[in-house]
């Protein structure tokens, strides 16, 4: 049977495009289908024994449908990589590259969904309506602040896994490696002067598991300057952190006022910090520039002057990379039937990557390949004691 | 790595259950991911140069994505099978069984969305805002007369497919064998006397196509008899159906006064036909008792007195089966990136089905056999063609 993409296209020969020339992923039956027989276990007459069985026990879901197992992979397009609000259409391919990821490092199945709305109420409904369908749902490229709000009332409605990507699969994996890179330095979380540049999803995300993870001194920065309170400018979600960061240490001022004899700088804005900031830095110091494709500090030039360097590229060593999270994160919440995904659950998969390194650890080691076959069964282990721990495994 | 399904379950040993264990249906990657270098390609960075394709030319969505062939199958879990209203997670082996289905004879991907609500315009709304993610949608299991709404209103939405397969793909497989069995004992549709008993999603649907298809002399029944105007008590959609059926030729009454000297019986009710009414219908008469498990009219009870006799089941000759149409239908949509499926398409596909039977036509031989090879290719092929024919086929 003809399938519905032609052999030439119009970017033909060149390699992404090639690539992506039908999509990049298809479902397929697990079931058999040979004949009468077949047809008669698998649907009618047979499948209405399992209706029957799920209708008296919802819990029976569990057992006989795909659905424990599938994670929407949610987006109304509107912060897609660096290219911002694309639209729902445009942001497809980055949700089957996603998707095709979760199978291949989690064993996770993943549907893509782009949304028709970048409405908060709409989403959420829409996402609720969706619930029944789902094992878990991964909010993905959903533009600040309205992904906070998204989520959080996702996750108060909700008993499947909610998780927006963006926030916190990077914070696990930036925790990771920055846990690496303090014992490599000597340096204790307690102690240690941290600055973040972005509050968006990220920044704020990554800020928030570096306080639950021991940090203290940390300022958080957006295009105005440090957050802190004296500041009349700043959303609801800005203000709570600011409270949380700067007002602690009473910091203040400019990126560069910020980065001065600060230990570590953690760049999550897609803007550029000079190289003369850098060099205010202390010693030894660690600088994680991840915006892609250009950083905010190129490794090069941040070598000169800091002793850790990080990026989310792979051409260059410590690649902070969302895929050593994300699918060993889901795959461990489903082992155990999570209703949530909580905050111990991702101090469980950051500790679980960043024991994974090992005796390897080094400057150029801090975090490990995504390609390691160890890294998703460690996470999703680590993940789903933590589960249990936390009361929210229901198997 | 681990997946979410266990050794044992509660079920196990009962042959539908082992089959249905951990679901029916599994996501692939069509992509390489083997290294950093598979990964720039279907991930970032390189996925951004497709989404930026795609955002300056929304049609490359069809060429760069799985978008175009994956259909949505959408139910509320409101008339599943003849279990009726069990909602939308006890649904789910339904939708993946179709899944499974759409996948073996169309070579369509298909992905089960069972909604949490059973509100028309709950439903419009999360279908139109999911619309971006498929290249069409299968509405299944959606109770009448709020599945003629919700059909309509997404059909005058959205430019993709929109297709109730309980309405219409019934209509199309009834349409094929009711031509065979017309032509079988020499019947002209147009002095043919036709009763369809049921007026719910698939009665009113094949009164349509029937209609289409040039038969005049119809009469339609529920509970309460036949639908015509002199009845106060009809929906509109009813209503409707009456002006175009029963008022032509003035008929009235009982099932059982209907029934007095017509060629063709169709079951669509669920009901029971007593014998005695099988026996005043015309000579040569033509009964098809589709109700699944039980039909209207025991096949052997019908064959006493019919010469063409047709159920909804495995174990007797001549099955009416929806899967000879709904996958091929979105097969040859999908092929010609059809923006709608319209009549012509459906009285394509239910021509193509007819005609497979060929010189084989027998009274225990109306209609194809679902595992009969040539019949998704035969399908799809014409009712691409007669996508073209129709205007709404977009290469």
């Amino acid at each position: 049977m003809a399938v519905a993409d032609s052999p030439s296209h119009p970017h033909a020969g060149e390699p992404v495009f090639d690539l992506h020339l039908g999509g990049k992923m298809q479902i397929v039956s697990t079931a058999p289908l040979e004949g009468p027989e077949d047809l008669s276990l698998a649907y009618t007459p047979g499948v209405a024994l399992v209706c029957e069985a799920i209708a008296a026990d919802p819990s029976m879901t569990q057992h006989y449908t795909w659905v424990p197992n599938v994670v929407a992979i949610v987006s109304d397009g509107t912060a897609v990589l660096g290219l911002g609000d694309i639209g729902p259409a445009a942001a497809m391919p980055v949700m089957e590259g996603k998707a095709v990821l979760f199978k291949q490092f989690g064993g996770v199945d993943a549907v893509p969904i782009c949304l028709d709305t970048t409405d908060v109420e709409e989403i959420i409904e829409t996402v609720a309506r969706l619930a029944p369908s789902f094992g878990g749902i991964n909010l993905e490229d959903i533009s600040a602040p309205r992904c906070f709000e998204i989520e959080d009332r996702l996750k108060a409605m909700l008993d499947i896994p909610v998780f927006h990507d963006d926030q916190h699969g990077t914070a696990v994996v930036v925790l990771a490696a920055l846990t690496n890179a303090l014992k490599l330095t000597g340096r204790d979380p307690g102690t240690t002067r941290v600055v973040i540049s972005g509050a968006g999803a990220a920044g704020v995300a990554v800020a928030r598991i570096l306080l639950e993870a021991g940090i203290t001194d940390l300022a958080v920065t957006d295009r105005k300057g440090v957050l802190n309170s004296l500041r009349a400018d700043l959303t609801p979600v800005k203000r709570a952190l600011a409270v949380d960061t700067a007002d602690r240490y009473g910091r203040s001022g400019t990126l560069a006022d910020a980065l001065g004899g600060a230990d570590v700088f953690i760049g999550l804005s897609g803007g550029t910090v000079p190289e003369e900031y850098v060099a205010t830095m202390a010693p030894d110091s660690i600088v994680f520039g991840l915006a892609n494709p250009t950083p905010e500090v190129h490794p090069d030039v941040a070598r000169r002057h800091a002793r850790v360097v990080a990026t989310g590229r792979s051409d260059f060593p410590n690649q902070i990379n969302n895929v050593l999270a994300f699918p060993g994160i889901f795959r461990g919440a489903f082992d155990v039937h999570a209703t949530a995904i909580t905050e111990g659950m991702k101090l469980a998969a950051a500790e679980a990557l960043a024991e994974l390194v090992g005796e390897e650890l080094s400057e150029e080691m801090i975090i490990p390949s995504p390609f390691d076959p160890r890294v998703g069964p460690a996470v999703s282990s680590a993940v789903a004691e933590a589960a249990r721990r936390d009361g929210v495994a229901r198997r």
